[in-house]
C-alpha cells in the first residue's frame, strides 16, 4: 500500500488542522507531485469546521495546565477524531471531490500541551508535547493512512518541535530576488524569515509572541462570553494603550532570547491574561484590549527586525496569515513599523488562504509518507533533520 | 524499508510491556517466522526493569482519574520512552544480542485510562483508551521502528480494545484434543479459553475482575508503604475471610455481564480499595487482605466456570501466568475450584515465562508489520478484525 503510494505520480492528501485558537477545524485538500524541494502542491480547496462553543470552551479550558485529567484528554481525543473524520468527508463533498480517490490525511490534533524547555529527571532532560485526536480512530472512520504527532520526533532530536511551517514556506516562498517574511497570527504568533536566493538552512524562523490569544481571552472576558475575538480591533480602536502596562509586558525574558525559540499556549494564553486583567482592575476593558493589541503588535515587529531583517538586506515582502491579519489596529501597527516592506495578507496568496496550516500537514504528510525529513532544524534547533509522525495504517495497511 | 522487512524470512522484534500495577518494564526479545496462524514465535530472552519506587507511585497517581493533569502525561510519556530505549538496549546487551539486528519494537505504554463503555456525545457514542510513553522519542533514541497503540483501532471497531493476547494465546495454545484454559493474573485478571481442536473464532477471553491489584494496594497501605504486594499470600493466609464483605465484593454488575467485557484500572483499583478500607474500619489488616484475595478467587473461578467451562466439555488443563501465580493463597483457591483440571503455571512453559505478555506486543508489532489484522472479535467484541497499532518510522524510515 505505502509501496504503491510512494509510486504515485501524484498524490492526493487532506491535511486538517486545529489552531492554539481552538476555533474550529481548518481543512484542506491537496494534490501533490514529487516531495521535499521538488514538490508541486496544488490546493484543490479547503474549508474551516467551527468548533461549537460548548466544545471550544472544553478544549480552552483542557489546555490549561492542571485542569484536564486523563479521563478528559482520552475520550476528547477519540470524540474530535470523529468529528475530523465527517469534516474531512464534508470537505470532499462540498469540493464534488470523490473520496475514495484520498491516499492519506495528515492530521495535526489539537495541542493540549507543548514544552520544549528541558525539564529534568534521573539521567535525562526531559522535554514533551501532547496533540489529541486519535488517529486510529480517524483512521477507522475514513479508511485512509493517518499521519500524526507531527511535532514529537523533531523534540526527540532536541528540537522545540515548532515551527514547522518553516519547511512549507520556503518551497512556496523562496525567492530568487525577493527575501519574504511570512507572519502567521493564530493564538501565538510565529514568522519565517526567507532571505532572497538562499538554501533552506538559511531559513530563520520562530514564535515572536502572543498572536490572538490574549486579545481573543480578554475578549471574552470583558464580552462575559459573548465576543470571542476583536472584529478588526475596533474594540481596541477605542482605547488608550497604557504605557506602563505595556512595558512591563514587553521585559519578559522570553523577547531577549535569540531564535530557534517556540512558545507554549500558556505562556502568553488564557490563565496569563486573566490574571493581568485582575492585577489591573483600573485599566479599562478597552485600554485593556487596546494594550494587550500593542503588546503583541510589537513583539511581532520586534522579532522581526531584530531576529530577521537585521541578518539580511534582501527583504522586500511581509506576508500575513492567519485570523490576526483581519485586525485593522493589529495591521495598522505592523504596517507603521515597516515602510519599507510591502505588505501583503493571506487574500494575495488565494491559493493557501487561511487553508495554509491545513495545507502544511497534507504536505508534511506526504513528506513522511515518502520517507523524507520534514523539520528544518535553522528553525526548529533540532540537532538533524527527522522523519516527522507516526503512520496508522489505512483499511488497506499500510 | 518496511517491504525489505516484510520479505524478510524471520523478523527480530523488542516488545515492551508495562501492566497496570506499574511494577515495571517487562521487554522481550522475539525471532519471529511468518506470521498470523502459521507465526513461529521463538522466545531469545526476557528481562524486567523494575520502576523505581518514585516513578511507580507517580505512575500509579496518574491513573486516578481526576489527578493527571496534561502536563505531568506528556512529560512522563517522554521519559518512560527515555528508559523503555534503555530497557530495549539493556535487554540485547545482557543477551548479547547485537541491537543493530533488531528489526522493530512493539511498544504498549503504561495504560494511565481505558473507557470501552459508551458515552454520549452530540451524534457519537465515544469510548477510549490512553497509553503513554511516547514512541516518537524512542524510535529516535533506538533507531527502530516503533508499534504503539495497539488498543484503539479495536475500540474504533466497537471492540473493548481488551483482552489482545487472545490471538497469541492461541497460536500457542490450541491443542487437537485438549482443551485449554489460560489465565493471567496481574493487576487485572484475564481468562482465555481455547476449546480442543477450533478456529480462532471460537476462543473466548475477557477479564474476570481485580487481579493483584487490590491486594497490592491494600498491602501498600497497611504496611506503610513498605512492601507492594502479598508474599505468597502469606499476610491473607494469617487472616480470615470476612463473608458479609466478601458477599458485597461479589454482587457487582460486573461479574453478571456476559463476555465480551474488559475493565478498565480504576473499577477494582486503588482508589476502590483504599475506600473500602475507610467503610470497614472494624475489618483488621489481615482479615481485609484474605476477603479481597479471596474475592480475586472468587471472581476468576466464577468467570471460568460460568463463561467458558460451562460451553464446552474438552478443557483439561489451566495455565496461570502473571505476578498472582506466586500468590500460594491464591493458587490453592484455584486448585481447590478445579479438582478436575491439571493446573499448571509460567514455569511449566518456561520458554514463556514472565515474558509473556511483552512477547505479545512483539508478535502483534510483527501482525501489524505484515499488515496483518491482530485482534480477535470474539475476545474483544469488535465488529471486524482490524489492524492494531501505529508505526513510527526508525532511522531509515518505514
Amino acid at each position: 500500500m505505502l509501496s504503491k503510494i510512494r509510486e504515485k505520480e501524484e498524490r492526493i492528501i487532506i491535511g486538517i488542522n486545529t489552531g492554539t485558537s481552538a476555533d474550529g477545524i481548518d481543512t484542506a485538500l491537496v494534490r501533490i507531485k514529487n516531495c521535499g524541494l521538488e514538490a508541486e502542491i496544488e490546493v484543490i480547496g479547503y474549508e474551516t469546521f467551527p468548533y461549537s462553543p460548548t466544545l471550544r470552551q472544553r478544549l480552552l479550558n483542557d489546555m490549561g495546565q492542571a485542569s484536564a485529567g486523563a479521563a478528559e484528554l482520552c475520550i476528547i481525543s477519540s470524540y474530535l477524531a470523529e468529528i475530523f473524520a465527517y469534516s474531512a468527508k464534508a470537505l470532499c463533498k462540498k469540493l464534488s471531490f470523490p473520496f475514495e480517490e484520498v491516499d492519506a490525511i495528515g492530521m495535526h490534533g489539537q495541542t493540549i500541551y507543548h514544552h520544549p524547555e528541558p525539564l529534568s529527571f534521573p539521567g535525562y532532560k526531559i522535554t514533551g508535547t501532547m496533540q489529541i485526536g486519535n488517529p486510529a480512530l480517524l483512521a477507522e472512520r475514513t479508511g485512509k493512512i493517518v499521519v500524526s504527532d507531527f511535532r514529537s520526533r523533531d523534540m526527540a532530536a532536541q528540537g522545540q518541535g515548532a515551527p514547522l511551517t518553516s519547511y512549507l514556506d520556503y518551497i512556496l516562498f523562496n525567492h530568487r530576488a525577493r527575501g519574504r517574511v511570512l507572519l502567521n497570527i493564530g493564538g501565538v504568533a510565529n514568522v519565517t524569515g526567507i532571505p532572497a536566493d538562499s538554501p533552506p538552512e538559511r531559513v530563520i524562523a520562530f514564535d515572536t509572541g502572543p498572536g490572538n490569544a490574549m486579545i481573543d481571552s480578554a475578549m471574552l472576558y470583558f464580552t462575559k462570553g459573548e465576543k470571542g475575538y476583536d472584529e478588526n480591533g475596533n474594540f481596541a480602536k477605542q482605547g488608550k494603550v497604557n504605557d506602563q502596562l505595556l512595558l512591563k509586558l514587553l521585559s519578559h525574558n522570553y523577547f531577549k532570547k535569540a531564535p530557534p525559540k517556540s512558545l507554549d499556549k500558556e505562556t502568553f494564553g488564557k490563565n496569563f491574561c486573566l490574571k493581568l486583567i485582575k492585577e489591573n482592575p483600573q485599566i479599562s476593558s478597552n485600554d485593556f484590549v487596546a494594550t494587550v493589541t500593542q503588546f503583541t503588535i510589537n513583539t511581532i515587529c520586534g522579532g522581526i527586525k531584530e531576529f530577521i531583517l537585521s541578518k539580511d538586506s534582501s527583504y522586500e515582502e511581509l506576508v500575513v496569515f492567519g485570523g490576526g491579519h483581519k485586525n485593522g489596529f493589529v495591521m495598522k501597527g505592523i504596517k507603521e513599523n515597516f515602510p519599507k516592506l510591502s505588505i501583503n495578507s493571506e487574500e494575495d496568496y488565494p491559493i493557501l488562504g487561511r487553508g495554509k496550516e491545513a495545507v502544511l500537514y497534507a504536505f508534511l504528510a506526504n513528506e513522511t509518507l515518502m520517507n523524507r525529513c520534514g523539520n528544518l532544524p535553522s528553525a526548529t534547533g533540532a540537532s538533524k533533520p527527522v522523519i516527522l509522525g507516526s503512520l496508522t495504517p489505512g483499511n488497506e495497511g499500510l
